[in-house]
């Protein structure tokens, strides 16, 4: 294994292929926008496609559109990616720089001719965020963790049903609950992920093992008022703005005294009837809620839904709000965190462990397999924007850990 | 003068004429929406026309597209009228009780075969509302109170030059500028208009009538921030909806601190990207101010600006804001307010004076002819909902008195 322990990631191959696919789906303002199945999204899907043919691996494509390159044959498979689609607006790396860099593993390994114990596959898993019908579309059909009604009757964030989006695709409803049945047995899975965060930068180190994801609550609330001119005396209005204002700026001092584990965005925000001479009647906001603790988690929610009934009483509103997605917080593997920490030791590195804020695929397969997820530092902390950025020597680290740790498992 | 002063309108025409009218731009949620020129406007002008004409007045139309209908000859002519537009999803009453109560008026005035020394007028003024390019552009055509590039270069709130919206209408931004040049001599101008507010209500009073008008000032502002990921801490943020909320629960407290004639309104909020898990990166708000002291709209605008920018500074984003309407308070004419404070008490009633919020056309007509400005009670001070709703009673009282009134001054 000494040939083996010297294999490192063709940085500068990798670096060019992420700036390839930077092309698919680029804005006029520079961000990229591949949600998924979109016309970028799609022609990305082509591209990865070709990729993997090129560098002599074999395609396949499982009932959920999720993309996958083999390298060797056998079972239980070693997995390796992430995702290729993006938010609206997004960045370079987020999904990315994962999916290649598990490409370019393959293909290190396939060139040096080592022999695998296991297969390896890279993989890239449909919409990671969450365009359609939530999160982790790919990967939580891969892990047999959608149900059918979500699917049957899901409404895409266009207004569109799921079904109609995914018309031409190959991929129907019943594709999509039966990809788990076809799943091969995954041995471990591995996730190379800029951190959107900013505990790597703060501490210079290029490389983090992450321990534990955070799990997620998505309110989607309403405060309902009246809609008055804005000649209406203050104390005959029931402003609907200024209770959600009220609402986010208290929450966060709560969330602020509660925990320092927990975090709260408001992002979306509709602001009705939206007239410069008209007291907002009715605002529905969106309310996203972040912990790597389930019991921070639920109180938060507690505490949040108390505080907006407070406001609505105080103001003479009506307050509503239905949970519209929950993601529960998961340790990672332990052996797959040991395997990382002793490779990145002979890389001579000093992996930091950190917690994840965002979700990721690898919290998702860790139901069903060992996942392990590395973190490379993003500039500044700054993800889901044209602005996202990179160190690509932290890249090229980040990329080696990935390569030994999977030459580890799969030999 | 006896006949005369027995003469009363005929509520159950007018009546009749406001809920067929309230047939025309009818959502199917139950507001009314005729925004100006669009076709239910279009087709509430024709309507109108007609029923000038059944009425045996003379039709006329200007240059900017106000709709006349004079009974008598001479000059100067008594004007009165408000205007047929709505604002989106608005009510039945807003406007269309001022120009159909002028319109029976005439009715009864020519069924009666009085006679007139001066002619009297009832109008219809063109957008009222500010669909087009700001309030009153028929008003402020008929003053004189437009200016060139204001109309050549307008950009409509749908996004279309004014121009385009123009087309076809026989209304043209030289006609528009040209209108005031063909204005009759005007002795006085009557409006009757809905409160909009609660006085009138809360005083158990019929009628009212109007000794000033709120000024307003609009500004349209922005807080820039920036975009993160919803896994950011807090320390790291800087969040464009937390600081609008901040400024405008702050600004509610201030402007209750500094005056009771001052009113802030934060009606429309744009928040971007508007996404759950990304931190609002802008935030775009309209800020409404209404005084009937120009001295406190000043002086509110500059407490808040002072507060806009102390918010920015403190929360790290920046701030930019620009003035893109303003209206000054007026004064009513004594005169007319004489007038109809002694018509009032001659039909019995003990009418409550009264500032207005809103503005009205009274406000820009009243830079080139002595006016006057009659209010009824609306149910709750609701107005610009659906929901606008009156008391047939206490419109058949002002109706009555703007009758006297008009025959007051016209003969």
């Amino acid at each position: 294994m000494r040939e083996a322990s010297q294999l490192r990631v063709d940085i500068r191959r990798l670096r060019a292929d992420i700036e390839e696919l930077g092309w698919i789906g680029r804005d006029p303002s520079g961000g990229l926008s591949r949600p998924s199945f979109s016309p970028a999204d799609r022609q990305a899907r082509a591209w990865l496609q070709n990729k993997i043919e090129q560098a002599g691996l074999a395609f396949r494509r499982d009932g959920a559109g999720n993309i996958f390159g083999r390298l060797g044959q056998g079972s239980p498979v070693v997995l390796a990616g992430s995702h290729l689609d993006t938010v609206l607006n997004g960045g370079l790396f987020d999904g990315a720089a994962g999916v290649l860099a598990a490409l370019e593993c393959l293909r290190r390994i396939r060139e040096a001719g080592l022999l695998l114990v296991r297969p390896i596959e890279v993989v890239s898993f449909t919409d990671e965020e969450g365009s359609l019908v939530g999160d982790f579309l790919g990967s939580r059909a891969f892990a047999g963790r959608l149900n059918r009604p979500e699917v049957e009757r899901g409404i895409t964030s266009l207004g569109v049903p799921l079904k109609d989006v995914l018309a031409g695709t190959g991929i129907t409803v019943d594709s999509l609950l039966k990809t788990h049945e076809e799943r091969p047995a995954v041995a471990a899975y591995l996730e190379l992920h800029i951190e959107q965060g900013s505990v790597l930068e703060s501490r210079h180190a290029p490389v983090g093992i992450v321990e534990r994801i955070a799990g997620k609550r998505y309110r989607w609330c309403s405060y309902l008022g009246r809609a008055d001119h804005a000649t209406t005396p203050v104390d005959r209005r029931r402003d609907a703005f200024l209770a959600a204002a009220d609402f986010a700026l208290e929450g966060n001092r709560r969330i602020a005294g509660l925990s320092g584990r927990g975090l709260m965005t408001v992002g979306r925000v509709d602001v009705r009837p939206g007239s410069f001479s008209v007291v907002p009647g009715r605002v529905d906001f969106s309310l996203d809620l972040r912990s790597d603790s389930a019991d921070v988690l639920n109180a938060m929610d507690d505490e949040l839904m108390a505080l907006a009934g407070h406001v609505s009483d105080s103001r003479g509103l009506a307050f509503s709000s239905r949970l519209v997605d929950a993601t529960e917080p998961v340790a990672l593997s332990e052996r797959v965190i040991a395997v990382l920490d002793e490779e990145a030791v002979g890389l001579g590195l000093s992996p930091v462990r950190l917690t994840s804020g965002p979700g990721h695929d690898a919290q998702i397969i860790s139901a069903v397999a060992e996942a392990g997820l590395i973190f490379i530092p993003c500039a500044d902390g700054v993800s889901h924007a044209p602005e996202e950025m990179i160190d690509w020597g932290d890249l090229e680290k980040g990329a080696d850990l990935l390569l030994r740790a999977l030459i580890r498992l799969a030999t």
